[in-house]
């Protein structure tokens, strides 16, 4: 009826169906790239929101850099190109003429950005530098595949520069910290926290974190990313600072960014064969009150409806009085954009003083006393919170095997997929084999992992450590 | 000392000195675009702040749409066209090939938002649209004047459709009126609102409402505009909506745009020859507290100074440790950075309980107690705020003129310049000779302007109206 293909029958088909269908984004007229409609910018200022308030509390302080970069800054970290290269969009034309120097559409700020510093920052008292900015980047895409993978993102990305490594690791730990809570506490995604290996870090930097998320078809999305540059860029850039006793130094880089491919990980995650399902802290639209009324006792019922909203200020509430859509109409749009609580106000909750609020997440019905309706509200919105994200969690872990052997390893990724716990050599080969041999890919080592005395599951030499392998989404 | 061009010596210079010293911006490697640094971006922050809490209370929906434009879309409206391509930046190459069709980068959104209304919205029910977005456009500029012309610019674009004439008016006034409240009540920056004349309008509209301020060398500075695009756009796009009576309607539609070229504003409406002046409102830093002391009563100076910094949380307040500076330095860097008040506080402050506020707009230091400081510091802020609103207006009414001849028109557009008020026939032949006989362009017919019987200053037919003029900015 809500032709949107069942979540489990084609993921991808029921994801493009949802996020058109409820009006989060659509595709643009240019291949790759896509348009946010306003439901779904929502949840990007609510993540910005979010964000921006532990940013700022750190001290870390928003900036803007250019768009265009000459294409000779790029080249001056050799990593960092070659990785890049492949998708820039290069600006030849401008001001009605050819230009001199081709400009490419930031990727990524870092080579703009170091320069600045390098111009700006010439002591140790000008460290730590501390700078973030929220912007549009563009790594070229072929097809869309809405928020997850488009030509051009929003994301913030922040770049900070420490007097030693130590402290730069720490802003790389605070950076991914806040990316779990912004996932956990705003957005109800579990994930797990976790190195890369060098083949799947970042292009020019020394390590890698990562958020790995687990997809409803096994399959894992890498979340967001901070990096440890290491000095590479101040390297490259030839940035020094005078440090204390005066000798030249070359600050510790790093830098970390969360982007609106995180509404894909969002949609996935939660979504039903219904639609959408929205944790209620991020949620644009946290309740929604559709009145059902016939013409006789249309102004009761509607003046009841207002005076709950109005006693409901503090929530984001939406009315609907749409009079050309059905209550039947109205209850599957609401559903199809996951508005985590419906309220409907008819006749009987007016004169009965009692209200029903549904669920999104399980369709449970819950009666209550209008009395208690704000903090019934508030209780309800809180476990629906708490349930996304515990579900989620259990999905993860359900979907989370331990391989002994490379025949385990290989069953796995041909059935249910999954994050699959194996050791690992940390050679490249085994990675790269493993890879074209079963489709998975190291996706990291998790923090909390431990030593231990293990053997790798493809080569059999000594293994230190389990690996998280999957296939990527 | 501060190494400052004075203000009136040359106004430009003492700009680009002010601008880069109080680090708000910088230049960007790449000719005509610029680095927006934390103290500049804060203040686009604080207006991103104030005008979009107005703006979502009005229902108006943010959104984000691509950067990219297929350069045949930039051709549909033919004024829109010959008014934006001298400026466009175009990508030709992207993922490693050539382009089949070039993209521009956008310099405005016009033609990609309406290609898309046209797809998602067909009745009227679904008017008025309401939908704004913030975010970077560019029109290419070969020379960088930071803030005021930059290739690259932040700014926001509204685009609202509405099923009548008189709808759509109400919003660009309704625009225009947030605009003017932003310069007005958060920037202390006066200004004209009018009507531009149809050669200076919108490329593309049909009339554009403007704020036009006055710059210290009596030259005016568009601040902002808002659209009345009629059905132009519609029309072009050929998008249509189905009536009430089910026929089809050409929406008619507007846009306004705010952008980071009204900090160039505030910097030269305000500022003086020994930097900065930050109205309260906007100021990144209201307060900010130097302790001097010596090595001997150090730590109880720094307490005190700790203790009041925690009294003033409700204000934005720094508080200056560095050890490295003396109090001299301290206090020229931050009237540099037009800090609105400054508190000292030594071993004298300590053991008084009073203290003194000096006020970086009068240079006045008012002694307090320090038991009042909270309701004393909140007065002062509010009457910086209006004096520097005052001050400002009180300067642009002082240079402006009514001309009553052409001869005294050109007289004063050789000596002081500024605003001149003068009868214009509304001919474009006349206002194209006064401008290359004199500099002076239309600036604006002002809302408030009456009909009268008048006569035009340059060929002496009927006018009905006394125009605006003044030398672009």
């Amino acid at each position: 009826m809500r032709d949107i293909t069942p979540k489990y029958k084609d993921v991808s088909k029921w994801y493009q169906d949802v996020v058109v269908k409820a009006e989060l984004a659509d595709y643009s007229p240019v291949k790759g790239s896509m348009v946010i409609r306003p439901y779904g910018f929502a949840l990007w200022e609510s993540i910005q929101k979010f964000m921006d308030t532990f940013i700022k509390k750190a001290g870390v302080k928003n900036a803007y850099f250019p768009l265009f970069i000459p294409e000779s800054y790029l080249h001056k970290e050799k990593e960092h190109v070659e990785g890049f290269s492949p998708q820039v969009a290069v600006v030849t034309f401008a001001g009605g003429e050819e230009l001199k120097e081709k400009l490419v559409v930031r990727p990524t700020s870092e080579t703009i950005m170091y320069e600045m510093y390098k111009q700006w920052f010439h002591s140790w008292r000008d460290l730590p530098v501390l700078i973030n900015q929220w912007n549009n980047v563009v790594r070229w895409e072929k097809r869309t595949y809405l928020f997850l993978r488009t030509s051009e993102f929003l994301w913030q990305e922040g770049h900070c520069a420490h007097a030693t490594h130590e402290d730069n690791w720490k802003t790389v730990l605070w950076a991914m910290n806040l990316y779990k809570k912004t996932y956990q506490n705003l957005m109800g995604v579990y994930g797990i926290v976790g190195k890369k290996s060098q083949s799947e870090k970042f292009a020019g930097g020394d390590n890698t974190l990562t958020y790995e998320i687990m997809m409803p078809d096994g399959k894992a999305l890498q979340g967001c990313t901070s990096h440890d540059l290491g000095q590479n860029f101040a390297k490259a850039f030839n940035w020094t600072v005078l440090d204390q006793g005066g000798a030249p130094l070359y600050p510790y880089q790093n830098s970390w960014g969360f982007s609106t491919r995180s509404i894909g990980a969002l949609i996935l995650a939660h979504g039903d064969d219904d639609g959408l399902i929205m944790p209620p802290e991020i949620a644009p639209v946290q309740v929604v009150i559709v009145p059902i009324y016939k013409t006789e006792n249309k102004d009761k019922v509607i003046e009841c409806s207002r005076k709950i909203v109005k006693k409901l200020g503090s929530f984001r509430i939406e009315l609907d009085l749409h009079d050309d859509e059905t209550a039947g109409f109205k209850y599957n749009k609401w559903e199809m954009k996951g508005v985590p609580v419906r309220i409907e106000i008819g006749e009987k909750e007016v004169n009965d003083k009692s209200l029903t609020l549904v669920r999104r997440d399980t369709k449970e019905k819950i009666k209550i006393k209008e009395s208690d309706l704000k903090s019934s509200l508030k209780k309800v919105l809180e476990e629906i919170q708490n349930n996304l994200f515990e579900k989620h969690k259990k999905t993860t872990e359900e979907n989370t095997h331990q391989a002994k052997t490379y025949d385990e390893f290989k069953k796995i990724m041909k059935s249910t997929k999954g994050f699959i716990y194996a050791f690992w050599c940390e050679n490249v080969d085994c990675e790269e084999k493993i890879k074209s041999e079963t489709k998975a890919t190291t996706r990291c080592l998790p923090l909390k992992a431990k030593k231990e005395n293990g053997k790798c599951i493809y080569c059999g030499r000594k293994a230190n450590y389990r690996w998280v392998f999957a296939q990527a989404y």
